[in-house]
């Protein structure tokens, strides 16, 4: 018996759990000190009450045999994917339930439509980006290329015809750059796609905090994608379903190679490795899209943005080089005084007591770069956009 | 960019989806006529009210800023992991918490675990046997021998030292034949899987179902298990949670090879590619284990056991050969007539409109047998029974 020996490529510490276990030895030593944390990407405002209601009504259902659900499709309920179905309507884009197959989240969908992709392809990342991407390609023992995003291309790599690449990762808006692709840019992508054959991996998990119009919220709003993109999709950031665990894949029937349907492969693989997202987690998601679900949301994503001005504020005033923050809940600062960026999380642990992400634990282009999140208290981004201001 | 060509090798149609796809064909044409599915393993008893009250206060903390939980644990929350540590001492098993692994359901991890092996080993599967095994390592490519289960050897096929096998599936009690291996004979499996180097993933979805003292309810029971074997569990049919997916994997800290440790391994696969179980479905499925739990989930327990004596009484008057319903939900009988199996299905369905599972979907060896399950309601099994008193 032989393990995969993929894994001893792999860096031995998730960039999170680094970032924990030197928060938790600072507050061990440091008792007395309160930690504000804008690090890990998890989100603190509660559930909208639509869908508490939802998931205590659904609880209700699982109580009584006439209404008690077992299995449910491998693809999600039907109330839901016509759901998700209406939510793409609302932003232009016509996408059939059938496209539609719900999950227990993005992260869960990123990794695991993999498996419908032949291991000798050649995957092209963006640098800096979430790890995921390229990990669970190393563990499948893919070969990866990477795209820089520096300040130079504004943080958004092009296409270049000269590279070969089969499967592309798009994150945008990008975690942790927070820069978003316009649709005229990811319709070039779209172009060069399509002319290559190569299929894009969209991960649009934080499209809801777009709100300038001349920037993507799906790649489906440009045309040409249903023959060559996958979007994936998530409710986490969107409705604080990160504890929740619900997200979306969407492959069009048009995404085909060879007669092969995208589609039914994903399909196939879902009915042999899955059993669907629990029933109770599924009517919270579809109380989600609801008209009031929806009111509820925005609201919340409001409060987010709030935070997201509020930092900004602070490193406009201390004169930190940043971008994101506008359309998305990411801030990506140069780290001042020429810091590296690990060295920038020590100091400002020890010195502001404010956790963020150290910028090369997102990639080689990271470093010297660091990522704060909105996705804090109000009251603890004002303070430490306080600290910040203080410190510089 | 290529698919997978793996997945070319598949059955085009899933076993329940072609049993589905039938009986919903019948039911169309024939609208009169009342259908009773002792097909699916699926249940059909409601979630036990322990587990609903848990979900509902769930729902409650996730409505408030205080109380909200975001990304849980990958590998599941302390006070879930230690209930199941709990409930392995009560069958005289010392498992750490630090040992088990929550996850959506035992048909994902059976799935996913298959990403910490290599794609060059040889797997062993029983055939009969639940189809995804065989249809998830077809899909990594990985090549596959079957250990014959029959009539011959009491549908529990024994190691063979000529054999050379790297991942053993053992399912016990076993679906879909009910045969469940005793401690003795799981000792044997043990001692070849430790001499070889050999890894068993051991399904133990059903070990509730087991009364009899002297049959395994883990794995871990055997000595030198530790070493060798890797345990998969459900709260599908114990408790109902087909519809709330929950599962949980053992992986001991014993279980090394060359140094490497399977529980690392997995645990930094499913930080890649899992984002951990909902919190509200880890509260419910720890009030199953509470002591109030445990009584109610006995009961439905029961009441399935009943179920399957109705079932197996029906065989026994009709003087029809079967296996299972003792220690298992599922009965095992050989096809009356000399129909094939899917004959049979086609038989039962248009003349006495019970519909089960045929054996051939199982594997070469099902053929000429067919599945029926307890997991229906009491009124429609009694139904069903005498439907097939009255036909044979």
């Amino acid at each position: 018996m032989n393990f995969n020996k993929n894994f001893s490529k792999l860096a031995e510490s998730y960039l999170f759990a680094e970032v924990a276990r030197r928060a938790s030895a600072f507050a061990f030593t440091h008792p007395d000190k309160k930690l504000l944390n804008l690090g890990i990407g998890d989100v603190t405002q509660p559930l909208a009450p639509e869908a508490v209601k939802a998931v205590r009504a659904a609880a209700e259902e699982m109580s009584v045999s006439k209404t008690f659900k077992g299995y449910g499709p491998y693809e999600g309920y039907a109330f839901l994917r016509e759901a998700i179905s209406g939510y793409y309507s609302s932003l232009g884009v016509g996408i059939s339930p059938h496209e539609i197959f719900v999950s227990d989240g993005a992260k869960s969908d990123l990794g695991n439509i993999l498996d419908i992709f032949s291991v000798d392809n050649t995957v092209l990342i963006p640098d800096p980006v979430y790890p995921v991407y390229a990990d669970t390609n190393v563990m499948a023992g893919r070969k990866i290329i990477f795209a820089d995003a520096t300040p130079q291309n504004g943080f958004l790599p092009m296409p270049d015809d000269g590279i070969k690449a089969d499967i592309i990762y798009i994150c945008s808006p990008n975690n942790p750059t927070g820069a978003a692709y316009s649709k005229e840019q990811l319709a070039k992508w779209v172009e060069y796609a399509n002319g290559k054959g190569a299929i894009i991996l969209y991960d649009a998990a934080y499209e809801a905090f777009v709100s300038d119009d001349s920037l993507a919220r799906s790649i489906f709003q440009v045309e040409g994608a249903r023959t060559c993109a996958i979007e994936i999709c998530s409710l986490s950031k969107t409705a604080g379903f990160t504890g929740m665990r619900c997200g979306y894949t969407v492959i069009c029937g048009e995404l085909e190679r060879e007669g092969v349907s995208a589609n039914k492969l994903w399909l196939r693989r879902q009915s042999a490795k899955f059993n669907g997202t629990p029933y109770i987690v599924q009517r919270g998601a579809a109380a989600v899209f609801s008209k009031e679900g929806q009111r509820q949301i925005k609201e919340t994503l409001g409060y987010y943005k709030e935070n997201a001005k509020t930092i900004s504020g602070a490193l406009d005033e201390a004169g930190i080089f940043y971008t994101g923050g506008r359309n998305s809940p990411y801030i990506w600062l140069r780290c001042p005084r020429e810091y590296d960026s690990w060295s920038f999380f020590d100091f400002l642990l020890n010195e502001a007591q404010v956790v963020g992400t150290p910028g090369a634990g997102f990639g080689k282009n990271g470093e010297g770069f660091f990522r704060l999140t909105a996705f804090g208290s109000a009251e603890d981004t004002r303070e430490a956009a306080l600290r910040l201001k203080n410190l510089f």
